[in-house]
């Protein structure tokens, strides 16, 4: 099986940030849906014409290939499946704060094998192909590395919003806070980023779809990170995820959480 | 009395991106220190070398300016007095996060008269001189301006973090949380300027000091915002502190607060 390349990601992400920054702190209409958890998700113009272009250069393409995006759903079937979230933390895009971006991700056989994030603000992409995992800005591009800072309590925790956490998880979540050396949060995907750039060494988010992280998990995981669900198993589906730098800290926060 | 112009803070917050941008994601030694209310608080080299820039430059052009620094503290005496946070937001400063910023501030008889703060990363300014309140960006100036939603049912809050929240502010936030349409965490002193630039119209610091704050207060009032303690005072002492896109939006929070 021939999977696209880093070229081909790029382009998706150029057509993305063509749609994306145009509207980036402009007042332009926002719609409002429920979803599971969250009282307000916001969706933009920007989500919606961005997976449009997103599609239609996958569709020219590779036909073949499905697509599972946030604003359209799930079409075509097969091996490979594309995993878009066009504006991957819609509330940091409409409060003007550059922690947003487009989240490109493709599985073959339900496993993540190609991501791209693109931070048009910030003039950033951070990405993993067949040969690794890359960031670019101002055309320099450098390998990303996780770091292993050796034990929790050195360690930088990362989480969006404390208010995701319902009753089941609060309790872990506490003893986790409490173990670490600090705690940050209103990072979305740009935190996960960090995580592969070796920057924060541990995340959780407690009920994540499966385009809020497929992109993002051949980058963490070919800069030397582990991403999983809380029960261990792989993060594709989404669900309640961990993050960590290192295998060893994913071990032991997956035991502080219980 | 003749204040700096609108050049001179710039050139300042040149000489402050010079230090910080180089420091910035690289690896350094991080100092921590424990201050009130904070359980981790990072000094970086980046912080006191940029005061020493920010200092020698003002030493060099108004040598009967007081100036009072997160770094090096009060020196000097007089009715003009700098106040600096060299990297206001140090923790995003070290995770990588680029929500922090350079805070140059100017006080006239303890009145907050003149402000900058730069985000070298974003290549952003957001500044406030006698003529107003303005951003820059790709060599492209434009004034800021509050926005206003109406009603606090429709406004989006801001704060740094929950942990920040003691007793005795505690309920008053549970009952802005729930008043407001919806809650952001981890903005720094980039929140406020989105406040400025019209994206989001409260902020709640439980435990600001004057360098954190000082600033901004020219930056956020000119473009039409309010800034007070909790109290109700003025804000150049820090404190507890509301900052509201109107007048009307921050009368309706000190309610909601109590």
């Amino acid at each position: 099986m021939i999977l696209p390349d880093a070229a081909f990601l790029h382009r998706l992400a150029d057509l993305a940030d063509a749609e994306t920054m145009p509207r980036y702190r402009t007042d332009i209409a926002v719609d409002t849906k429920v979803k599971e958890g969250y009282s307000f998700d916001p969706v933009t113009e920007a989500d919606r014409e961005a997976e449009v272009a997103i599609r239609a250069e996958i569709g020219a393409h590779f036909p073949g290939h499905a697509i599972l995006g946030e604003e359209f759903g799930l079409t075509g079937s097969g091996r490979v499946r594309w995993v878009l979230d066009p504006v991957d933390g819609t509330r940091p895009f409409i409060c003007g704060l550059p922690v947003w971006g487009t989240l490109i991700g493709l599985t073959l056989d339900g496993r993540a094998e190609l991501g791209m994030m693109s931070q048009p603000f910030t003039r950033e992409r951070f990405w993993a192909d067949r040969d690794g995992a890359w960031t670019e800005r101002d055309g320099v591009r450098r390998p990303l590395a996780t770091r292993d800072v050796g034990s929790l309590d050195r360690a930088i925790l990362h989480t969006t919003s404390p208010e995701h956490f319902g009753d089941d998880l609060a309790p872990g979540f506490a003893r986790f806070k409490a173990a670490v050396r600090m705690i940050r949060y209103g990072g979305e995907c740009y935190a996960m980023a960090m995580i592969a750039a070796g920057r924060i060494d541990l995340a959780i988010e407690p009920s994540l779809q499966p385009y809020d992280i497929v992109a993002l998990i051949p980058i963490i995981e070919r800069a030397g990170g582990v991403v999983t669900r809380l029960d261990g198993g792989r993060a594709e589906e989404g669900g309640a995820v961990l993050v960590a730098a290192t295998p060893a800290l994913h071990a032991e926060a997956l035991r502080i959480l219980g």
